[in-house]
């Protein structure tokens, strides 16, 4: 492969300049981490996974005209992407308490919440992710409040899509995180979703059992994340081409 | 003194019936609390500084046509307002980087904000008084996307007027918490500045020195918090009729 110039290594992938101007090629790690990267692992199988659930979801944006920065899927862990500047919020939506959120205002975890919430968390691991409000971010110039109306209905638009898409598979959304970016068509701004949608960047639950599908089974060491993973994967029809069969062949007699 | 019907104590405050329907009767106690009330303390005067700080306040906020509680002084310690449906959020409007802010955004202590940020924090002791965005806000019915603009312009009209009255004596208003009520004209709701405006729920800094002339005094066990209140009451010229003189007479030889 011809010498590429690494632009940023993060948690969970890294970015390399792309074979086109405005363009970049994402590369998932199978690096796991939570709780700020205090804990960390690395999950055999979990950046393939990852690079083949984000291209479905996104693939899924794209095509009901919900702007996303995925071009087309590279190989087995790498993504050719538009290159955007990331606003640097992470914008979380919920429809179930769960996590900080109940923590924060006592919810128990798994009540359902009167109607989806969007929130912003400032993204700077030496601060810890702070929820931040829209005055935070219209004081700090992070986004304009032009910008926060349209990331609030994207957020909202990516939820719908997705609720759609999980509880088809018998999957219920309880919240995901996306990041989003601005490109520029001359002077005209437009924001995109950008990063990575996975199950590193969602909740959910089995929606007969409950039983958890996503790094959570990581943070609290609930069984094997690779395993969650490919569950979601399988249910939605997206698996590695040369993923282990799920069961052995059987020997007949 | 009549026999009186106790509706609720607080941390700084005791609410009593008042004389007429609609009214309540607020007792100022000496009892200083931090840190959600892991520290605390009486310190002798607090409450009659406070009871005179924040008739000062509210009367100074009526006169400019931003409606309060505040009826009449009753005594040294006790105040007529309006009853009123509290609000269950503390709003906060802060014009320098102090306190929980300056942590969360990880911003130096006096450092000027861009301008002023209002806050809004879940008003409950069990969760620690969380930050609230205003999605939180909606979500749960705490107020209406109407009454939040409302607040909002209600503490900015606040910070203007307290920032002017400070400014006017060498203080520097750093930020304030306020809690606002809503009241019933028939069918009709308005807002209004209820609870209390005092050195107990504002950070003020000498605007030369720097010396902290608030709650913090008590927070962080800078010296002694009545002569800090006294000092802000005596720049005001509001002072205890009986209170103590600050200078001893002096002896003519
Ligand atoms: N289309 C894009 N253009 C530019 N940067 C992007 C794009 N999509 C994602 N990023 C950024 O690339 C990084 C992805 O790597 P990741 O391992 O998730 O990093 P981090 O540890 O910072 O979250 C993130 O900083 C993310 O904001
Ligand atoms: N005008 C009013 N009508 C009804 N309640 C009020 C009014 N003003 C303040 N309050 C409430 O009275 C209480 C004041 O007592 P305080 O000691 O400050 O209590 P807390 O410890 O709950 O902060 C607060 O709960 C406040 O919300
Ligand atoms: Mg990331
Ligand atoms: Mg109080």
């Amino acid at each position: 492969m011809a010498r590429r110039k690494k632009i940023y290594e993060g948690k969970a992938k890294i970015l390399y300049e792309g074979p086109e101007p405005g363009t970049i090629v994402q590369y998932f790690k199978d690096d796991a981490t939570a709780f700020n990267a205090e804990k960390r692992d690395v999950i055999d199988g979990k950046g393939v996974l990852n690079n083949r659930l984000s291209e479905f979801f996104m693939t899924g944006l794209n095509n009901v005209g919900i702007p996303t920065h995925f071009i087309r899927r590279l190989n087995m862990r790498e993504q050719l992407v538009r290159s955007c500047e990331i606003i640097p919020l992470e914008v979380v939506v919920r429809n179930v308490a769960a996590g900080s959120l109940a923590k924060r205002l006592g919810l128990e975890e798994g009540s359902a919440l009167p109607r989806p919430i969007v929130e912003y968390y400032y993204k700077d691991d030496k601060l810890g992710d702070p929820l931040v409000t829209e005055e935070h971010i219209a004081a700090f110039g992070w986004a304009s409040q032009q910008d926060m109306d349209d990331i609030l209905s994207l957020a909202l638009r990516v939820n719908d899509f997705l609720s759609g898409v999980m509880i088809a598979v018998g999957i219920r959304l309880v919240d995901f995180k996306i990041e989003i970016g601005r490109v520029f068509d001359g002077d005209f701004q437009r924001l995109i979703v950008a990063d990575e949608i996975s199950p590193d960047s969602c909740r959910l639950w089995d929606a007969e059992t409950g039983q958890k599908l996503d790094k959570d089974v990581f943070r609290r060491d609930l069984g094997d994340l690779a395993d969650a993973y490919t569950e979601v994967a399988r249910r939605l029809g997206v698996m590695p081409k040369n993923a282990a069969p799920i069961t052995k062949p059987t020997l007949i007699n």
